[in-house]
């Protein structure tokens, strides 16, 4: 797509999104109309590329809904004043709403005992750990304080990594990897963790 | 529950599960039968509750159909060669069953190049991986393969300890560990992720 501005076709050869597909994504407003250079025909840019990869990837992996996504990305559009507000967008997007009154003592607590700070806005976030935590409790699950520490030590080092690099020289670029990274990073995640089990498991236990 | 077997009423109590949604899990064959007392009464004990405490975690977090949550049920309640095995019908159980015809090249490169022995038996484990990783391609996000070897790191870490736990002096309780440990720590991690990106984000770009 370096070459400049090409027609619908040549869009979705690159992308290999059919032109009906993406022509419903211009409908629906997920992706910026191009530019017109005719009554009939417009012309799509890099910044179509990479907007149409994304949505793909919210609406696919991301599981997101076309009125979810159409959300996230006009947020993402908006402007921020910080690439912490946007990753706060890109994570609300992709977290259930949590309960009303649900109490997050417990997740507070924790936040606070790993000496993490974290957006005064994110309470669904929070809730996810409240629930997972007390999803725990009432399964009888009787996890050590010190194995929940170890999960948290793990998952900050993860994020340590992945805040690190944030390429900082576009905002185009920032949003991509923020959203991407929080989307399509989670499933990858939970398959080494699984893989490493078999692993660590085969070697404690042997065949 | 230390008292002895109990009637389906004191099991609803001692669980917080209505003596309606036992009776149904009963008839679905997720809880065994208690023992008869009289044509119309039957006896309830601690294997009961523990059970009901699987299931519940299963259908709940675990987001397991009722004849999913079955299927897992009965292959962990038949005998086992061994706890590795074990972990590898839970983790199917919980894993999306794989296209058939899918390339797992590239899964299972990494896998080696981590040097990780797995159950030759998990293509759907795999099969997660490769799709994960496929995903991030496809959105066009490139992630370096420092950046991957460092979550599989992290992962190793949690996996490890994870599996030092397993308590080995009862089939039981390990069945519980390994099963509810897959199901209910996934969404933990999640959370867990996107707290430590929020705290590690504020520490990089402040407010």
């Amino acid at each position: 797509m370096s070459r400049g501005p090409v027609r619908i076709s040549q869009l979705a050869e690159t992308t290999g999104v059919a032109v009906a597909t993406i022509k419903y994504y211009l409908r629906e407003g997920l992706l910026p109309e191009g530019e017109r250079t005719s009554a009939t025909q417009a012309q799509y840019g890099d910044e179509h590329v990479r907007r149409l990869r994304l949505v793909r990837a919210l609406l696919g992996v991301g599981g997101l809904s076309v009125a979810t996504a159409r959300d996230v990305l006009a947020q993402l559009d908006g402007e921020h004043a910080s690439i912490a507000e946007m990753l706060g967008v890109a994570q609300t997007a992709v977290t259930p709403t949590a309960d009303e009154g649900l109490d997050l003592g417990r997740a507070r607590a924790l936040v606070e005992h790993w000496g993490w700070s974290i957006d005064p806005d994110s309470d669904d976030v929070l809730a996810a750990l409240e629930v997972a935590v007390a999803g725990l409790d009432a399964a009888g699950f009787d996890l050590p304080e010190s194995t929940l520490d170890g999960y948290a030590r793990a998952m900050a080092t993860v994020a340590e990594a992945e805040i690190e690099g944030i390429p900082v020289d576009s905002v185009d670029a920032a949003v991509q990897y923020v959203v991407l990274g929080t989307v399509l990073v989670e499933p990858l995640l939970l398959a080494l963790r699984r893989l490493a089990q078999q692993d660590a498991s085969w070697r404690r236990f042997g065949v």
